[in-house]
């Protein structure tokens, strides 16, 4: 992801996804995967990281142009399809912060905003 | 953390620290420990969630009650000593992002806001 892929005027969103997996794969990392291809589709989007643990606890975050991008793929078929799958098997618990990044920089430097 | 320790307007903030550890140890987790310790005793801190895998990659997000509790922590002596060893030891590469949450909800459900 790079930090110039953001909206026109700068500004842009973070999609905080906290969660903690239920024990056994069921599919899964197979839908982990198409979501993160579709996401990618998605006209607002600009990157996404993501990191889980052995013992199952997750955080991640995609990054979007706007909140509207974040409300059309919430609605997206598939993702909504997902989101059932994830309240039923995947996923002990969860929360999701939808926050607007007001700052940031790098190590190694990049430019300051 | 609970979602409750907010902001009194309810309004927080999110630091989003993505990393990529170097190698070895070299009094990192110790060092790390100490400043979640720290960090939790400062002014306005809510909670802290961190998530580092197999490979080095992690994500810690701080939540903050202010944009300055997030600036007194940045300048803490302590913490400003960890930073420099930060990036002379224990980090390849890391980006911080300061973000306003705007909106959250979780699962099992609690209160949305």
């Amino acid at each position: 992801m790079k930090a110039t892929d953001q909206g026109e005027n700068g500004e842009y969103y973070a999609v905080i996804f906290s969660s903690q997996r239920t024990d056994g794969d069921n599919g899964y990392v197979r839908m982990a995967e198409e979501m993160e291809r579709l996401a990618a589709e998605q006209p607002g989007f600009i990157g996404v990281d993501s990191v889980r643990d052995a013992s199952g606890a997750g955080i991640t975050i995609s990054y979007w142009e706007s909140l509207e991008a974040i409300a059309n793929w919430k609605r997206d078929e598939a993702h909504l399809a997902a989101q059932r799958r994830g309240k039923q098997d995947w996923y002990r618990d969860y929360k999701v912060r939808i926050c607007k990044v007001e700052r940031e920089y790098s190590f190694p430097m990049e430019i300051e905003r």
